[in-house]
């Protein structure tokens, strides 16, 4: 294979076979690629299983960000559903549709980045598939285990709290300045391109005796709406609980925005959102708000210090 | 929602809610659509799990099929890649990359589609994921299991007959009519819009004994080339052992084409292709050619009457 390499010119066997190789297989993987389907040990009687799309131009763009970032990227989001149920990855596929021109190399190094991500939480890519399209789209479904029952969304009550754990409003503030042709602050920039989920908060959250629990992806008070939702309580926020960091009072000042709005609204950093009697909550996460009962005639919603939220909320996929 | 609605339209949150609604869950989802990952009991103490991409102008044409159609095929490939594993498909995930002006109708019709596939094996649709692209793009992944050991492509042994289960040629003699611009056959274009795969009998030919097996999703020779490299044997395939059904004599005449290059190297019926002992060998079957030995100094291959085939032998995706 040279630099000039296409993923067309070369072929889908042939690139099947160079990406296959840069999946290390784990011990549970008791057939990986190449078959009709992997096979895979679960010892632990359930899959918690997941799925997510990554678009070219919507979800990532080639100039902004490396081919080992965007896999890091989509191997991230995935991995982190996996984390916000108190799981813990084991095994993914990833198909890639790609236009025939696409530099195989760019395919390797995403492939590269995405093995790597997965090793962060000893996951296996043990499947995928490869075909032609106009447009590059990634589909990634993520399978793994949890050590004890599994936190959703719906299991919040009022009287509790709502607290955070790792970092938000980085990928937010990173995809503003690229979006304005900056660079810098080089920190959030980094965080868009490659998201620090906090990968052994969920399980340690879930055995803390998190009630419910979400990954931040498409913006904090988007997400804690579907927490709301899915309980049928109030959540109120207060935004004196989040100490904004040094990048993102620079991009704030810079691009003359509110940081603590790119906190609220900002989604990609994959932090985990999850509601805890107040007693229980984990030394190293923030409580950033409470759990309230919907008042009479009102509708599960997610308030800012008391009241609506007024600007964006999230990303809305449509 | 109106027939004038789109999916853009009518968003994201919305169109999610209609879906979900298709797609009834069976006793194993513990955890369904809605929370950040499915939960599923698994009883055998292992899963499969394989995924495919299907984008459109490539795998379907909306001109060419109804989106129920589209529904049924997408889900069809992916159950039948379980079922050349000698298993049982349980659960699937299915996601929609979609242009904003995709009429939301034919969303809910291609799921409705697939949902009526997969109740076919009593599967569920257990999750998905919903986003904005140019082009429709459809990632499936399917999980399922085995009541027996999984029989892999690796396994074919010189002395083994080659056999085949279910329809070869039909959906490929479909596509044929329907590229040039006609709508009969009716019973080929039928088998390509919504094949039929034989979905009882890969668990049945693990039981009898299979010894291999393989889906044929790109072409018969194509697929039966797997085999013979994954197992290091050499395939010969019998020609006078395909009777050519009338709707392919039918196109063979009207295209000039020969009926048996239909059966040889046409994909999309799923039809099951497995070698076993000859004595093994389930009734349904037809023993289609025989496994030998690859000569010293040759490779892995498959010969058609004992001679290379020089014409196309299947479908390469770039």
């Amino acid at each position: 294979m040279t630099s000039d390499d296409t993923i067309g010119g070369l072929g889908e066997f042939r690139l099947i076979r160079s990406l296959v190789d840069l999946f290390p297989q784990g011990e549970h993987v008791l057939v990986g690629p190449g078959d009709d389907a992997a096979l895979l040990r679960v010892k632990q009687g359930h899959v918690v299983v997941s799925t997510d799309l990554v678009v070219e131009g919507r979800h990532f763009r080639r100039d902004w960000a490396e081919a080992a970032d965007v896999g890091h990227r989509a191997a991230a989001q995935n991995l982190s559903d996996i984390n916000a149920m108190g799981g813990r990855a084991h095994s993914l596929t990833v198909g890639l549709a790609a236009p025939a021109d696409l530099p195989a190399a760019w395919a390797l190094d995403f492939a590269r980045g995405f093995a790597e991500e997965c090793s962060l939480v000893g996951a296996s890519v043990v499947g995928g598939d490869l075909t032609r399209a106009n447009e590059l789209v990634i589909a990634v479904t993520v399978l793994g285990a949890c050590a004890q029952a599994p936190v959703l969304r719906s299991g919040a009550s009022p009287g509790e709290v709502l607290a955070l754990k790792g970092r938000q409003g980085w990928a937010a503030g990173g995809l503003a300045v690229l979006g304005r042709g900056f660079r810098s602050p080089r920190a959030l920039v980094e965080a868009y391109r490659r998201p620090q989920p906090p990968y052994d908060a969920g399980a340690h959250a879930a055995r803390a005796g998190a009630t419910a629990m979400i990954d931040v992806s498409d913006g904090l008070l988007a997400d804690a709406a579907h927490v709301a939702e899915a309980s049928g309580v109030l959540l109120d926020v207060r935004t004196d609980a989040f100490s904004v960091p040094e990048p993102l009072q620079a991009v704030g000042a810079a691009l003359n925005a509110d940081p603590i709005a790119l906190i609220l609204a900002g989604g990609d950093d994959h932090a985990l959102l999850a509601t805890f009697p107040a007693d229980a909550v984990p030394a190293a996460w923030d409580v950033v708000g409470e759990v309230r009962e919907v008042p009479e005639g009102g509708e599960p919603t997610v308030l800012v210090d008391g009241a609506p939220w007024e600007s964006e909320t999230g990303w809305t996929h449509f």
